[in-house]
């Protein structure tokens, strides 16, 4: 091992520099997907990496390549990076740490003109988070052959469903060139704050991501009767909202009944007509499952359709539950997780190893290369809102791992014939 | 009781012609208050109103009052009637029907040439539906003193607010020359579609209104701590949309526990950031409370409190409850209601009392005069939709029991110096 570290200052300031984009009055990033904001982050991002020596290209999809050449151009890349793109509500750490961890760790290279055997890639993949565009990870997701490419362009926007992500990526200038996927990938890491509360609980620097949860996303559509609120009586209402809000409650308690590991959530509700004055006749909603364990998942995939059917006859609804999006446990590369272990230990950062429960892009990279993540902790273990903050000390201790676990993946390769 | 009968048929041809002023293609009407349309609608009833010989003046903020003269002009009249406005979506009997049973009245008498003891007039009140123009009730509002006139023509349109109420009156040709208010009313009834399902499922032609309901409008917001879904453990989730669920929920079983009269419903709902992947961490909702008691609507305001402050505990969350609006019940005069009931027996109608959960003109009318008003059933309850739809046997039943109500009260201010 050789112990190289990078610059946590530089790294450190271009998180701020990047955070102005978007940047939100409590001190958080509103950046979606494809907007407009996200056009100028991409560019700002390009700028770096080609000052820093890359050559960048950009795919049908939107997914920012900036290559670092190595040694020997006929070895596939080992690959680093995340995201631009935000929650509306968003961060400054949350997807932009692993994208500029990858740049600072290429900065670092240069400064010690350090060649690696196989070339460097530092990646930023289009609408990680889905909030503008569902689902999430669309990018990693066609790059590794997940979503077809066509039906990935043609998503559309959540609220203004006309505008497709392939038309915004166009229209921001980010439809590129360069086909989607196809090609090996020696690696693939991603450095990432943890989005929850264990490490900093803990008080550790470093946590070794063996896998991700499963997940599975649910659609549920809750249909009743509008009537006006004054003359209906309670008795003949068929509110579509009183059977929403069991439902509701029903998700958050089949989460606490999985504890430890199990998370369920309600993040989006739609509302019809949505008037103070008339009953609900229709109600969407969103139900996110999450659990390392298949057979846990299955058991509460179970009990919500128990739920929403026994909610739904209370107010005589009819209801469709619909899982919209399943995503099975992953667990990530064994070597290459040891190599993320084994460059914490030989920097003398304390760790633990950790489950992912958000979704990250490396998991669909899983499918397709040796994958592994290195978390860090963030302040108050919380994510997707704007007052997410992570410690500088934190920010540069994730980049060290990262820099030597990719240094150790790249002259891999030489050494073994493969990392 | 005299029992004498109107002409169903010329009443159901009348609403027919009306109708077509505005219709929609799903055979519904859109005649929004002081629009063209409007403005068409008044000109062909005050034709009518002059063909059966009524004398026609319009006041400030274009109600129009056709007057047939009684045999003792000095007494005040006995007015009946209703509006021409219909929500955007609306049907051909919410309004329409009052006003043509007035019309339907008028005619009646001319048939058998009888001469009342007081005058009586049908009115047509402006901007009932409050749509365009809000809030609702302005005409008869501006003409008991509830709304100042000026602020009242100042009123902007909701969709386009360069244009005023008292504008496009104007424009249309219904800012009238006569004082708006101030004279004396011996009695207002007011025959209207139901527009809730109670009659129809009870099978009864006539409902004997007694009052309104008062009301109580809350606006509720919740505040917890937004979050990603993926990994926030369940017990450290201060979820604002688990807290809002089982508000809704308790708002629901507060208004089932005042059963028969008590009406209560979320109807908005606001989930903030409304993501499919993070905890709410801010939810709007508002609650709209109805009953005929204000005991009860206090007692209904001290449970929703104590409920949401419970609710807001189980997720350590925030919550602030504020009262938005008031509407004190209303209780129509006793022998007014009375007489109605009388008329409805005469004719041998099976009715029952009722209190209506809508707002109406009657209800600013019932603080200036004695009021009372005749419900008729709507197919399935429906109103405020172009479905919205009445049987013509019933709508011929209410201009009976409305003709015999109005009678007796006309001719009683002869017998009883008053009604």
């Amino acid at each position: 091992m050789r112990n190289l570290t990078v610059n946590g200052e530089r790294l450190w300031a271009s998180l701020m520099e990047l955070a102005r984009i978007g940047a939100t009055a409590k001190g958080g990033v509103c950046r979606l997907a494809a907007s407009d904001l996200d056009g100028e982050a991409r560019r700002l991002f390009i700028r770096w990496c080609e000052e820093a020596g890359c050559t960048v290209s950009v795919d049908h999809i939107g997914n920012i390549f900036a290559r670092r050449p190595g040694r020997n151009p006929d070895l596939p890349p080992v690959m680093t990076g995340s995201h631009l793109d935000t929650q509306p509500t968003g961060g400054r750490f949350d997807g932009a740490y692993g994208v500029l961890a990858g740049l600072e760790l290429v900065r670092t290279l240069n400064d010690i003109g350090y060649e690696t055997e196989a070339p460097v890639e530092i990646v930023a993949w289009t609408n990680e988070e889905g909030s503008r565009f569902s689902p999430a990870m669309v990018g990693s997701g066609a790059f590794t052959g997940v979503f077809a490419l066509e039906a990935a362009l043609a998503t559309p926007d959540n609220t203004a469903p006309a505008l497709t992500l392939g038309a915004e990526l166009d229209r921001i200038g980010f439809a590129g060139p360069a086909p989607v996927g196809g090609r090996a990938v020696a690696a693939y890491f991603e450095a990432h704050i943890e989005q929850g509360p264990i490490l900093e609980a803990a008080g550790l620097p470093i946590g070794i991501v063996t896998g991700a949860q499963g997940q599975r996303w649910y659609e549920i559509t809750v249909t009743g009767q509008e009537a006006h609120a004054g003359p209906t009586p309670m008795p003949r209402r068929r509110d579509a909202l009183v059977g929403a809000a069991r439902m509701i409650d029903a998700v958050n308690k089949i989460g606490h009944a999985h504890a430890p590991f199990a998370c369920a959530t309600v993040g989006f509700v739609e509302v019809s007509p949505n008037s103070r004055n008339t009953i609900p006749g229709r109600v969407f909603l969103t139900v996110d499952f999450r659990h390392p364990e298949d057979a846990v998942l299955t058991m509460m995939d179970r009990e919500l359709r128990k739920a929403c059917a026994a909610a739904a006859a209370t107010q005589s609804l009819e209801v469709e539950v619909k899982e919209f999006w399943y995503f099975p446990p992953t667990p990530f590369e064994p070597r290459l997780v040891g190599k993320v272990r084994a460059a914490a230990a030989a920097q003398g950062y304390p760790h633990q190893d950790i489950v992912s429960g958000a979704g990250h892009d490396a998991v669909y990279m899983a499918r397709v290369a040796p994958t592994a993540m290195i978390f860090v902790p963030c302040v108050g273990g919380i994510s997707h809102n704007e007052i997410e903050d992570a410690k500088p000390d934190d920010l540069t201790a994730g980049g060290n791992v990262l820099l030597n676990a990719v240094l150790d993946a790249a002259d891999a390769q030489n050494r073994l014939g493969g990392c």
